[in-house]
């Protein structure tokens, strides 16, 4: 038995002329793929009503289940519900229960702001009519998020702001409409291999060593934050030899495997930090306060980390992390010296345990035959000792900087699972 | 006449499976908007030959171009080639100029890395076979770039990798095959206000007021990075008409514009110091380095900003910016005392002219009933003076971050363009 299939449909102008970036399809389609769906396809399109129409038709193309996300606000263009009714070929009837939920809502609103009540009429109608036969999710603000019966398919209508349409997607699998299409998902099992510092052709190439994709299993490998990573999934029945294949590329891959989970990169330090009793503090050149950045996105990174100096002018080096000058005139402040003496300055000045530090040229302009766009040295400093790396991949300005951020928190992670077995600070 | 119609179709498992974010068709929209089509959807499909043919056949309807991008590639899942001549109804020809470059390419890189060229044969004969009639516009690596005409219509085949999709797309307004669909292309002359501190509904009322858009005139009103940004756009001969809007929305929101281009706010902001020959640091607690990184995203920065410092403790804060212990304690990290000091000591240590702080609970935990998840203060000192400015916006972490940086940089932004009238350094 196949799993049943599921597409996304995104309505809006702004989206579909690339104003703003989508959140919402990465969503559901990971939801959808953990639910055990299959997906078709995913489809943009604007505010216009023709469209919109077109694009159920494209959406519901060979699918089961369509999720759709946008268009349920109370403007003249906010027009999915309008679109669904007239392809589902039932009128738009007024709900009463919903009228009544969403005016408590507005006179919640109006009272707090002190506008009249009534200025919120029209648009609690408009939003408040819903294809016949539709089942009620749930209502974000004033937009109910909706279950409807296309032909033998369902849709599921969500708003398009992120937030809410994370709140009310995990209602979905709980309704009863739905009950027998989410009872026919066959969610895959679900293997990880996260490596760093190999290239994409290479574990290409371990993966044919390996034999390939057994019966029943499906491996992915994907270059994603300057990491390759192996997702390996396993149909129900299959699960002994996905889990076979997991070890083989484990096997594979030895020390260049440094995560199994979906935890960030960030997340992971941290919580090697923690492991030790340890605080960490930054120096950053050329990545500017991105490395902090990184960290303290994540809620409690404060245990942990104390925080970090932007010493982008040679004058800060020497003024905030004590880099010696003469080392500066010597070697430049693109050096392997250099990023060691911001690492110790910064252990140093800001009391840390652990520093590490990122000096580079992140162009387009400043480089040189000898120290050319692309050339980063990090460096970092522990009771356990000292590392330093070099990395030159040519790039964009963007790339080089996310790319050398990335490769200061690794240098870290490495740091913290090698070095602190040699000593304690 | 009417504007020719464009779409643009994705190929990929990763991208459809939400495992990473596409670049792409937010770069095409905009492309394919300045150009002079008329956008009427994206679609998004994996690797699956079937699902490849299904999607172009979506995305070819009612559309005059449709750009694909990824799938061009030497494995047996890059199958996008393969399934346009399918669609297209011609064979797989073997083009021999193609095979050519290519296997010179491939030639360099064996040579370079010690491989065996025998050993890229398979993969170049098959990247060289391009649908029987098609044009090829540019080579990325061993990808083939191509023009091809489907019925009435046109597909322009681009490579996934977003730094090659760019350096290639260009090429397509000039190609010979395709002059006639982009002499038909009508760009829209565009007006745009961008507003800080005023909200959406607000901006709608004073779009509603100024009469809505006129003949060939279509206004977005579109809130991104937490500003709101209205944009004109009219149609050949209604220049008047969207210029004639643009001065009525840029008088009735007056002081809340602060940009009229495409510039980032951190670009406006470095322009602003450069201007006024001053340099700037940051001070960050809650924000943790994104100011100072989206500063330095800008090339030559360097030039106006010297540094910042991240004080995720209070011990850094004295120790780093001379944030006095008395003041910590008796108003705490979060107040409008501590970042007034924060800001001082930051233009003192790191010796600049202006600096910007943010100090604020980004949760989510951390809030209390007095200082709340989402309140942030901001300050800035100069020559010209301080002034201070106090958020309070609940959010996720993320938001409360994002929502923090931007309203620091607008703070310096604004103390930029109002305060140095009065001193200089």
């Amino acid at each position: 038995m196949s799993r049943p299939r599921a597409a996304i449909l995104l309505t809006g102008n702004e989206l579909l002329r690339g104003v703003i970036s989508d959140q919402n399809a990465p969503h559901l389609a990971r939801e959808l793929e953990r639910l055990g769906f299959s997906l078709t396809r995913t489809v943009i399109v604007g505010d216009d009503l023709a469209d919109i129409r077109a694009g159920l038709r494209a959406a519901l193309e060979k699918a089961d289940l369509v999720v759709t996300s946008g268009g349920l606000g109370p403007t003249h263009d906010d027009r999915t519900v309008e679109a669904i009714a007239a392809e589902a070929g039932v009128p738009l009837v007024l709900d009463e229960e919903v009228l009544g939920r969403i005016s408590r809502w507005t006179d919640g609103v109006a009272d707090r702001y002190g506008y009249e009540r009534s200025r919120f009429d029209a648009g609690n109608r408009k939003q408040a009519h819903i294809p016949e036969g539709a089942h009620v999710l749930g209502i974000a603000g004033t937009a109910p998020a909706l279950v409807v019966a296309v032909g033998d398919a369902h849709l599921v209508v969500l708003p398009g702001v992120p937030s809410e349409l994370r709140r009310l997607w995990p209602l979905a699998p709980e309704h009863p409409a739905l009950a027998g299409l989410f009872s026919r998902a066959q969610p895959r099992r679900q293997w990880l291999i996260r490596t760093y510092g190999i290239g994409e052709s290479h574990v290409a190439d371990l993966f044919a060593e390996a034999g390939g994709d057994p019966e029943g299993v499906e491996t992915s490998i994907c270059a994603r934050n300057f990491e390759i990573e192996i997702d390996i999934r396993a149909e129900a029945g299959s699960e002994a030899n996905g889990a076979a294949m997991g070890e083989r590329m484990a096997a594979a891959l030895g020390e260049f495997v440094f995560a199994t989970d979906e935890r960030s990169l960030a997340e992971i330090v941290l919580d090697l930090l923690r492991e030790r009793g340890w605080t960490a503090a930054t120096a950053e050149s050329c990545t500017g306060g991105m490395v902090a950045g990184k960290l303290t996105d994540i809620a409690g990174s404060s245990a942990a980390f104390a925080g970090g100096a932007v010493v982008y002018s040679n004058e800060l080096k020497r003024a905030l992390l004590g880099v010696p000058a003469d080392l500066l005139e010597a070697h430049g402040a693109v050096s392997p010296e250099v990023a060691e003496a911001m690492a110790q300055g910064a252990r140093e000045r800001l009391g840390a345990d652990v520093a590490v530090s990122v000096t580079g040229v992140a162009g387009p302009g400043g480089g040189t035959p000898e120290k050319p766009v692309g050339l980063v040295y990090m460096h970092v400093a522990s009771p356990a000792g000292g590392e330093g790396r070099r990395m030159e991949w040519p790039g964009d300005r963007a790339i080089v900087r996310a790319r050398a951020t990335a490769g200061a928190l690794q240098l870290l992670r490495a740091h913290l699972v090698a070095g602190p077995a040699h000593a304690q600070p």
